[in-house]
């Protein structure tokens, strides 16, 4: 049995990982903790839940592997020091998924606290980067919008289906479980009930990540509030090359998935947000609509969107069975 | 005071008609009736509201105007009685929209039942159709979505602002009210709530209209259901022509809605669909997102996108106040 | 045309009142002020909202009548200030419930700000104080949850229908609004979906409100949060006396509200929250259930059980059409 | 490996037993199968889901345990036909809760089927009949209101705490799962959306089964249908004996359940419909109130209401683990 933490855990990743753990029979929840020393253990929000306690270096130390479900900024200091200590670490932040400083410091506006590990940080998408993922130190935990969306395009991009000089429109909705746990005008539920709008048109972090692991300049995101907790639904324009059918994305989609446990391709239907919500599985359709095709895409933005796939890499880090606690 | 009756009172927007028509002070609504001849009154489903009454042509005769709630199909036959009757007719269905029998044909599948009407049918998107609405002896109410999306696109296409060359994609998002008023595996609680998904890819009936009344051959329309019960957002991308940004979209659309009572364009900020519900409010924004504009549409479905419309093309013809009933 | 001012307007009891004066004929709304002197003027959410403007005592000068959606304890000290300026007053908060200063101290963890202005304020339950509310100088907006029981009890009580030495239960259920505009872990989205609870039972403070005006000391109050914005449904069991049945308990209230054009009391059916929101009514049905009757009774808690009452009540303080404004 | 097979397996409890089984180490789902025979199997709503497959009485034979999802009316015969093959029966409808044939012809309004098995039927609140549940052949799987009151009432009841002689209130709040998959009028999504009301009020069947197995003839039962899809809160009020507080009563709870896995007595706090959604929890708080305590009691009426419980019960039918599948 292996040890692993999870330092900033008092929000919903945090929570999410130490619900999935709970079953897992090959790695131990060990420190369930706060990201800063000093901090007082955190009161559970009822009986049942377990407490945050206060930051415990002792802990860690024993652990193979730690999960950073803290925020961008703080992440990259606590990485460095994990990475000396010879840790496995999965950060849960945006600290470790652009490849480049200066891109960092123009999207998260500061500069980054330990540009030297960038290079060596492997992009967790794990689908497509189980190697590099199996060998990581340091591995940065896919954002939930470009998981939903780089699922759908990357298989069709590497088999050169798509027409890259046409703009790629990518549509996203989320639950409000995105936003945090914190008490906000935005998630306050007279704001959210029966009301749905866009929100960071055109000015969204996520947009520069989805370019960077996808290779298109030529996208554009918008992401959109849901009156609902858990999921994301991606929906997704891309241009067929000239003779490229729906029917050949369906089918490059499904070879290049098939065999995996968590992603599914629809041969017939629409993913729904209500069947994958509280699981690892990305479900994927495409249809034919004009001159385009439309790729949709479900996660649910906690599971694989965030703990989830957070806890498929770890598993592949520490050499346990990938699907472990997520089936 | 006119007289006004409805026809195919039992569903949603009957309903909302007669909660219009319930402070209006130039219309009383005389019948409130079903759509086909020998129905039994429909008992009101609480005491509180107005009870459907048999059809009864003598109650229609002494009336100015009719709204005919019926589904596509019915529409046309009855369009075609009121219209030699004398009578002003807005159709809520889809009988009228489009101008060609074979279209009609072709999109709802099957003959349309009175196509000499179709060449003398207004189609009322009243803010760009005034004069000839007030002219009309039967008006097409258009369908929901092509509202939130046509009043979004209509003056930048107007003024020759857009790239048609480049495709147009309306990325739609509904209620479920929309679905109407008889349950449905669709419409159930438990199909809806906490759920999200796209329908009708590239095939929903919505988009020939879209295409005719906007003239953009190369458009794509992919409606979503949301689980709430009123309103629509539309995220519209279009590609402005060398030069145009999005500001100057936004003053082109500013210029083109001045004065108007019911279309509202945003300085900053994005339409939600909690502030037009219950009114016959369109909310427009527009912002850029790479290369493209991304413009973004509110309406309530029920009042802006089908019974409210109706209402205000109704007043229209009958020489009422425009806004009555509607404020 | 009377003029009327809003203190404190910034919540969601001053936004309804915004609402509801703006299609009102014979009041206008004046000033939309906050409660304090110094405060800048507060930009509305979005565009189409009112400006809540700094307060300004000229304006409050000039009115009729004042609304005060202020907290409690803030009330009272305004409130002592405006009487003595000769407005007439509704205020909105608990501050002048409560007969007794004492009291008042017990359930509100503080001396009373102006004990001296207990006597004189009415009580404000419209329909059962109208000749009062009339000639109030100060009054008391009753609670939300207090205005549904209270509605449902009290004709029964005073025709001596109801056993008062078998405890009445009142169990209650409320939307989130009634928690407030600013945003808190309570209302938090992801705490309120899909989610139900009861909180401060036995220990909410409308208890002592409800108990003094029902007369009833033996009165078991439960408040619970539905996942709804809007509207509280009170059930509520009482004993009737021996030989009275349900239907004398229903034909009772049928006689005193009848002629009521904010109260119905249902001959068969039961009230539901979305049959009121947004109206000034309360639904009120009876129901036979082995030794008790069930009362049970839907208000919309942001209008009849606030903003809504406190306007028919001021509409009676100043002269108005009782309803203007409400229907 | 033991075998069980599901007879109707079309609707939500079905599914949820599904669900449940497939992480079941003891226990294979062999047969998933419509209850009548003849019926074509039942294409799955999605790709991903299980399809019913017709009845086939040779891979019923070849289980050990059988669980009846039909509808009461259904199950008896079935049973007959299950019990005669010698297999344990775990039966989710309605069907063998009540002790007595006419009982249930007056309580369901038909004569009962098998009213020969109705003496040697096992009520399964699991935690206060394990030895019998252990032997039973044919076992009545509680409803889910009277699961979520009885589990509250039963160890104040045995231990004389509550004073029998006062009305117990029980005032329940179900999400909409309890009234199934078939769409309907009342779980149309229009009609739950921000919606609240009571049915039944004096006439629900679950009133008798609470008599029955609470031995309180003086209990008032009102269930009301909350907008959420899984969970039950039921709001329970008591009058304690001279003497007895709050205290004591969740003293003898907490006793009465220590170390049981499913049952959770809170010393502070109040339990909520997302703690025990999707769990096979029951979360009990015990207040003060006046002369009152009030109990309120949490579970999901999926599963600690039907299927959850319909597993824990055949665990030990089948000398499987207890939480074996639920947890």
């Amino acid at each position: 049995m292996k040890r692993v933490s999870i330092l900033g855990a008092s929000g919903y990743t945090g929570r999410e990982l130490a619900r999935l753990l709970a079953s897992h029979r090959e790695l131990q929840l060990d420190g369930f903790l706060a990201a800063r020393e000093g901090v007082a253990p955190e009161a559970p929000e009822l009986e049942c839940d377990r407490a945050v306690e206060p930051l415990d270096w002792a802990r860690v130390e024993r652990c193979d592997g730690v999960f950073l479900c803290t925020p961008h900024g703080t992440s990259a200091e606590l990485a460095r020091k994990l990475v000396a200590m010879g840790k496995r670490v999965v950060d849960l932040s945006a600290d470790f998924r652009l490849k480049s400083a200066p891109s960092y410091h123009a999207v998260y506006g500061h500069a980054h606290a330990a540009p030297e590990l960038l290079a060596g940080a492997v992009y967790g998408l794990t689908e497509h980067a189980r190697d590099a993922v199996a060998r990581a130190q340091l591995l940065a935990n896919p954002g939930c919008y470009p998981t939903s969306i780089l699922l759908a395009l990357k298989p069709l991009l590497a088999a050169g289906l798509v027409d890259r000089a046409h703009t790629v429109v990518c549509d996203a909705k989320s639950g409000t479980s995105g936003a945090g746990k914190n008490p906000s005008e935005r998630t306050h539920f007279g704001n959210v009930h029966e009301n749905f709008l866009a929100y960071g048109v055109g000015t969204h972090r996520h947009a520069p990540e989805i370019r960077q692991e996808s290779g298109l300049d030529d996208l554009v995101f918008t992401p959109h509030l849901l009156p609902v907790f858990r999921g994301i639904l991606s929906t997704v324009y891309v241009k067929p090359k000239d003779g490229v059918t729906a029917a050949d994305l369906r089918a490059c989609l499904a070879s290049a998935y098939a065999g995996e446990r968590f992603v599914r391709v629809f041969a017939k239907g629409q993913p729904e947000l209500n069947r994958v919500q509280r699981t690892n599985e990305c479900h994927l359709a495409v249809a034919e609509s004009g001159p385009l095709c439309v790729l949709t895409s479900a996660i649910d933005n906690l599971v694989k969107g965030a703990s989830g796939q957070a806890l498929q890499n770890m598993n592949l880090m520490l050499g346990c069975e990938e699907s472990a606690g997520l089936v």
